[in-house]
């Protein structure tokens, strides 16, 4: 998830700077600054790139405003044949060659020290925002035109998975050398319509991507941990897992065929340090000895937690996780 | 589910001429009037009384609101150990004798036509309202509470756990023949939290319940479905299930010591006909033959529902029902 955020005090300075939250994500050397200060806190163990899941559907033509404590909103919405149409096939390396920049650049300042994760939006998430045209809806304007135009949400879903395919390749082109999808609304979607409206673009994705065997990609489906096995078998080498589930559970479901990355619920970094360890050891503990577990929390560092305390969890885990593989 | 609700004109009619959602609920002719209305409608196989899950925190002090549009608000929230002594005991022929003047009422007017369902929320559920003080939040209060103060937290649903069970026995008195517990806001926790924070008192609740072997009940925990297995486990007779989950496969991991009660989502009551009816062929097919299935959304029917697209899923689950099983 975004290691940068508003609970850093030199990300809030760089974001009154920058004016507004979409200027900080198309200036690339404001970007890369961001991206970079947690590593100058933290002893983290790689970065992610800081950019937006939506900038993708912005790049089609929809108008991306992110109002400070309203969410993201679109100018236009797509709810006819003739508004998925009329979206543009952005030229990575044109209209979101900023966010290439800044990879870029990133990698440069990195200098190796960490990987660098680049990321992308799954087309069932980026068309919920599309569709609803802004965030906190109930979902639904995208549930009507799944049950009552399918045809039309596949024809959408299909210029996503297209469009997004192309970014992650420019991406790895531009030096990311590991890729996230995020597909943080999958958790919403009824069992069958999971497979059919999220799962087979995600698959699709993982099928274009021209990795040359070298870039792992994470996929995580938030709310759809039941699904882990399916996630685990559409070619991605890491399965993401949001904190409802016992990691130890799904690594014997998934049997040894991917990595799994989580799954602390991010709640936990309000607690006094001593609980913050001890949640720790209990997610290292639930995905038990061996290689292929990746910590992380299942959501965004929230506003009000204090960094100390995201100092704490990262060494607990160093210190825990390296007294489990003794 | 609520049967009634603002879909049905009647409703709107009833609501209207009570003013407030809250005399809706606190009035036991008009709550019995409204709880009988989709029976005049639709042919449904049972009943489920008109009430809100927030009466038991009212009744123990707290000022429930309910400002239409803004959902749910309380008065004075609980967030300290004095807060949680101050709390009321309510007696539920009392406090809360409303809800079994209903009850009884009701249970005269059905006169044995279909059984009545009664319910309450459960202490989790009830817990994350009283301490963020309203819906709509992040759960950033509770969970501070929970990992931060978790003896608080625990005091807080033990008293829950003692009020909801002398809650649901006094509707067993009245006349309940089916009772229900809804942890809605089961699936925020975290896998290990679940377990100790809303499971524990959900199983304390059904064991204290004076059911004699007649009284079913029917524990739904959104969101948890992959819990399934446990919370058949508690001695419920039946475990809710919501539309992320497969019935099928619930099924076989639940090895009949339960029915299911689900799951189709609620969504599919905008889409046409044609589109209902097989969505509900598709929940039937996915239970599969044999008894132990009760056919459910997981969610109330949302106001811009067509009457009549109801009426075509009671319909087809009633015909698709009896085809499958004859």
């Amino acid at each position: 998830m975004r290691q940068a955020g508003r609970y850093l005090p030199e990300y809030r300075a760089t974001r009154q700077r920058a004016g507004s939250f979409m200027t900080l994500c198309q200036t690339p050397e404001l970007a890369c600054e961001v991206t970079l200060q947690p590593l100058a806190r933290f002893p983290l163990d790689a970065a992610i790139i800081f950019s937006d899941i939506l900038t993708v559907p912005d790049a089609m033509g929809l108008g991306l405003s992110v109002v400070e404590g309203q969410g993201p909103q679109f100018a236009r919405t797509v709810r006819s044949h003739a508004d998925v149409d009329g979206l543009k096939e952005p030229d990575p390396e044109i209209e979101l060659r900023y966010v290439m920049d800044a990879i870029r650049l990133t990698r440069r300042e990195l200098a190796g020290r960490v990987p660098l994760i680049g990321f992308a939006g799954s087309p069932w998430t980026l068309a919920t925002y599309m569709v609803e045209g802004r965030s906190g809806s109930d979902f639904g304007a995208i549930k009507g035109m799944l049950y009552g135009a399918p045809d039309l949400l596949h024809r959408l879903l299909e210029r996503l998975a297209t469009a997004v395919t192309r970014y992650l390749n420019a991406q790895i082109a531009a030096g990311a050398e590991v890729l996230m999808l995020f597909d943080s609304w999958g958790g919403v979607l009824a069992d069958r319509a999971y497979t059919e409206f999220s799962l087979r673009y995600l698959a699709r994705i993982v099928a274009g991507l021209d990795r040359r065997g070298a870039v792992p990609v994470i996929v995580f489906s938030k709310g759809a941990g039941h699904r882990a096995v399916d996630v685990a078998a559409i070619g991605c080498e890491c399965v993401g897992l949001d904190w409802t589930v016992d990691l130890g559970e799904a690594r014997r479901k998934t049997e040894g065929r991917v990595a799994l990355q989580g799954n602390l619920d991010p709640a936990v970094l309000a607690a006094p340090p001593a609980v913050i360890r001890a949640e720790a050891a209990a997610v290292l503990e639930s995905y038990g000895k061996g290689p292929g577990h990746v910590f992380n929390l299942g959501h965004g560092i929230t506003p009000e937690i204090d960094p100390e305390h995201v100092a704490v969890l990262v060494d607990a885990v160093h210190g825990q996780s390296r007294a489990l593989h003794r």
